[in-house]
C-alpha cells in the first residue's frame, strides 16, 4: 500500500491522556443500567454524551443508519448473556442513509472496486421517522428479541436534541 | 407488556442538558478525520473518550465483539459514500465474546425463547489477540474494502489503555 497519513499516532496520544486519569477499572461486564442503545455510526452523534451514558452503563451498538436488523446478533448476546432489558434506538437528521439507493451504491462499488455487491442489502431509507418506527416494530416483533421496552428517537444534528418518535 | 422500569426519562433529561450547551450544529456529514472505528459494544468502552474523538471526527461502528465481518455493510457505506480512508479496530480485555460458544447461546435462546437461532453465527472467540489479527486480515483481504491503513488494538478495561496488536 502506498504511504498515506494515518490517524493512529493522534489516537494513541489521546488514549495516553485518557488512561493516565482513568478511574473506571472496576466496572462489571454486564451493563449497569441494563439498556442497549442501537444508533447510527454517524460521526456527529456521540451517544454517550448525547444520552448521558457513563462507562459501564449501556451496550452501544452502532451501524450505518442504526438499522435494527443489522443489530440482532448483538442484541441477542446483550439480552441473553449480559442481561439488558431495554432497547433505545437512535436515528438522526441529515443521515447519509437518506441520500442513496442500493442500486446507486452497488454501481459505485462496481466502478470503484470492480466488484459485485448485489448480495448486500445496504438498508438505506427515504423517510427518517418511518425508519425509526419500522425498526422499533421489527424489534418488537422479532422472535429472538425479548419483550422489553423499546423506544425510538431522532437525534437532530443541528441542535443535539433527541425527539421521541411517537407511533401513528 | 408488563410494567418495567425504563431508562428513557433519565436519558431524556441528560439529553436536555447536552442540547442546552450544544455548539456543534455546523458539522459536515463526512467524518473530518476520515477514519472509521470498529469496536465492541461493551458498556465499559467509550470509543470517543478513549480514542480522543470529537463529534464530527469519525464513524463509529459497534457490535458484539467488534467483529469485522458484521461491519462490512457499514464500512462500504463509510468508504464509498462518506470518504473514510482508514480503519481502526478495537477489541478489549474481559470481553463477553470469550465466555460462550454458538452452541451455548443457541441452547439459551431455545430454553428462554423457545426459538431456533441456528441461522445466526454469533462470532464468539477464544483468543483475544487472534480475534484482532483475524479481523484486520479479514478487512485487508475483503474485496469490498479499500486498500487503506487498518490498525487493530486491544483496550484494557482495567487501565483504559489501548495496545496495538502486532502481526506475528
Amino acid at each position: 500500500m502506498s504511504f498515506v497519513f494515518s490517524q493512529t499516532r493522534e489516537i494513541e496520544a489521546a488514549n495516553e491522556k485518557y488512561a493516565a486519569s482513568f478511574t473506571k477499572g472496576d466496572l462489571a461486564l454486564p451493563p449497569a443500567r441494563k439498556v442497549a442503545v442501537v444508533a447510527c455510526m454517524d460521526a456527529r452523534l456521540d451517544p454517550a454524551k448525547a444520552l448521558g451514558l457513563e462507562e459501564g452503563d449501556a451496550h452501544v451498538i452502532r451501524n450505518a443508519g442504526g438499522r435494527a436488523i443489522d443489530a440482532i446478533r448483538s442484541l441477542v448476546i446483550s439480552q441473553q448473556l449480559l442481561g439488558t432489558r431495554e432497547i433505545v434506538l437512535v436515528h438522526h437528521t441529515d443521515c447519509g442513509m437518506l441520500t442513496f439507493s442500493d442500486d446507486l451504491i452497488r454501481q459505485k462499488v462496481r466502478s470503484e472496486l470492480g466488484q459485485d455487491a448485489n448480495h448486500i442489502a445496504f438498508l438505506p431509507f427515504t423517510d427518517l421517522e418511518a425508519s425509526v418506527l419500522d425498526d422499533v416494530k421489527l424489534l418488537e416483533n422479532h422472535s429472538l428479541i425479548l419483550d422489553v421496552p423499546i423506544t425510538g428517537y431522532i437525534y437532530d444534528v443541528k441542535t443535539g436534541r433527541i425527539t421521541k418518535v411517537q407511533r401513528a
